[in-house]
């Protein structure tokens, strides 16, 4: 964690900042979840914000020394309770103040918040939503390791719903059973609710899973991450009951576009490239205007990051990234299909970090 | 649905907009999770914005029948699919020259978003957060109803996790058995990471769940929530397991501080004062420097809404409101110990939502 310090350091420099304020990329920078804000001086040690309540968790999971609590409210502090009585823009301001930061970059925050702090310390402030994406877009080796540790219960969780559907049960019940499968594997909840799309949800990509029970002729889709140590995962896999020969030639196509996109991800590829490679498939066996979304995305501590694989995407694959390939067909009363996998790039190939080829 | 958009556009017409966009708001106004984004004229029917792969849900899901989406690329169309290939930006600017909106108002949204609408539409943009967080702070009968039923869905899974503590156990099954509980009975998810936290990590408010074991002489703390139909829930309960006597008077010191609390919630009351009803029980016992947060907070669409109870909160009381109540007191070495359920305020006396009274 200090390497993406000294990172974000290096950029700060580059644009000429004395400091940033990070309020969104909080577990990033500081390995825990109770910090409510960061301050990366580009000379010296970070600082780490938090709510009084949060004081003790923030001293025992960040790597981050310096840690400010802040309390709205006078009150009696235990022996070692180090806390400033105001308000969480009056601290940052106090640090800003003792750091000298003319110069401020920040990743994002309330209009207000930002109108209050520059009342408290005169100072200029710059919103710079792209600089952290910029460097989480390259995974560090202890990324990916978590990465493909949270793939990993993904694909636990897949197999687990691979078993429970039946004709019959319901798609909550099948999402209840793969979330419990994480959750024991060590998952510290779901990246995102988890899609169980049957029948006429199939053809809603972003469906979630309701009390409507699997039936025989139908395509189901599940769609469903984890959560590990902050990195989240995603997979899709297409199952079908009884399915037509239409249904099963569209769960074929999907796999097939997948696979082309695959084939062209590598270290220098053009994100739109990969993008084609799905489409052009899809579009020769005559399902183009059913595939409405693009064919993938970055993922790490937010499940959908830079780059986007898209026809109108401008990046280049690089090596430590950690992307998602998941060409989608959604053909209304035929039913959806969708399948997702994450792979990393290295410097030579790749690796597929949700592997379950039995299902 | 249509109620808020009424009382949405008075507020607009008390502070001469002629539109409102709703960025973060979505599904309170929409009633779907397909919306990107919602434009409340003063005059005439509300707009949906979505992306081009969630329009066949918004269509179904929502009751606003005027649907717009885009897709940032060019590409076939669906017979009967109306897409505007352009950025979601463009798409909003041309429904507000549409509308002829001069002064638009908006919940929130990134400094770029609003630069680029600008750009392309000329009109006076506001950012007012606080409006749509004083609409949602007076709940509907519809809205209790469906925040009755999320506080059902937690105590059943309150029950569940009673049931499965046990030494031996650790923190995460007792999350999962819990989570798959609410799961079952029709929640989306959690309302936030299920906290079970024992031993050392129960002195820890915001603690997560973990795969330390439950072991004798230890407290339990186990706060957790469902979400329904886009409305959360929240509820706390402290279990102990062989507990030493100190340990025992803990929870029933909590227990004390919510019941007085709960005394004083009604209709018209200081929402301090309500905090100073708990916080004194708890002083009086010699604990005052050992609760370190709030009394309670409104639950609604988001889990943490206004009103706030602290001893610096100005919030009365109202009809309509639906809160929690939770005091906490964590002392290092001993445990923490935390008593919440959520209140509903009625004109004349009040209901607690989330009864477990066997516990």
């Amino acid at each position: 964690m200090r390497k993406r310090i000294e990172k974000l350091k290096d950029e700060l420099v580059k644009r000429g900042l004395d400091a940033f304020l990070a309020v969104q990329n909080t577990r990033y920078l500081a390995g825990t979840t109770a910090a409510k804000a960061v301050i990366v001086p580009t000379e010296g040690s970070p600082l780490l914000i938090c709510s009084r309540l949060e004081f003790d968790q923030a001293k025992r999971e960040s790597w981050i020394r310096d840690v400010r609590a802040f309390s709205g409210w006078k009150a009696p502090l235990r022996r070692g309770e180090r806390v400033i009585f105001c308000k969480p823009w009056q601290l940052v301001a106090n640090c800003m103040q003792e750091l000298d930061a003319q110069a401020v970059g920040y990743d994002h925050a309330r209009r207000e918040f930002i109108r209050k702090l520059r009342a408290a310390y005169t100072a200029s402030y710059r919103e710079l939503p792209e600089l952290m994406l910029k460097l989480r877009k390259i995974k560090s080796r202890e990324e990916v390791s978590l990465l493909r540790r949270s793939a990993k219960i993904a694909t636990k969780g897949m197999r687990c719903a691979a078993e429970s559907i039946a004709v019959g049960r319901t798609e909550l019940e099948v999402a209840a059973e793969a979330e419990r499968e994480m959750r024991m594997a060590g998952s510290e909840g779901t990246s995102f609710p988890t899609i169980v799309a049957s029948g006429r949800n199939s053809w809603l990509p972003h469906a979630s899973a309701t009390r409507k029970r699997l039936r025989r002729w139908e395509l189901v889709v599940v769609d469903l991450g984890a959560i590990y140590n902050g990195y989240t995962s995603d997979m899709t896999r297409t199952f079908a009951l009884s399915p037509t020969k239409k249904q099963f030639t569209l769960i074929g196509l999907v796999r097939r576009a997948q696979k082309a996109a695959i084939g062209r991800v590598r270290n220098g590829a053009k994100t739109s490239d990969v993008d084609k490679a799905a489409r052009e498939i899809i579009s020769r066996a005559g399902y183009a205007k059913f595939s409405p979304h693009g064919t993938g995305h970055g993922v790490g501590i937010e499940v959908h990051e830079p780059p986007g694989l898209a026809p109108d995407s401008k990046d280049i694959l690089c090596e430590g990234m950690v992307i998602t390939v998941e060409p989608g067909i959604y053909v209304p009363r035929l039913g959806g299909a969708r399948w997702e996998d994450m792979i990393f790039i290295k410097a030579r190939g790749t690796r597929i970090l949700t592997s379950l080829e039995e299902i």
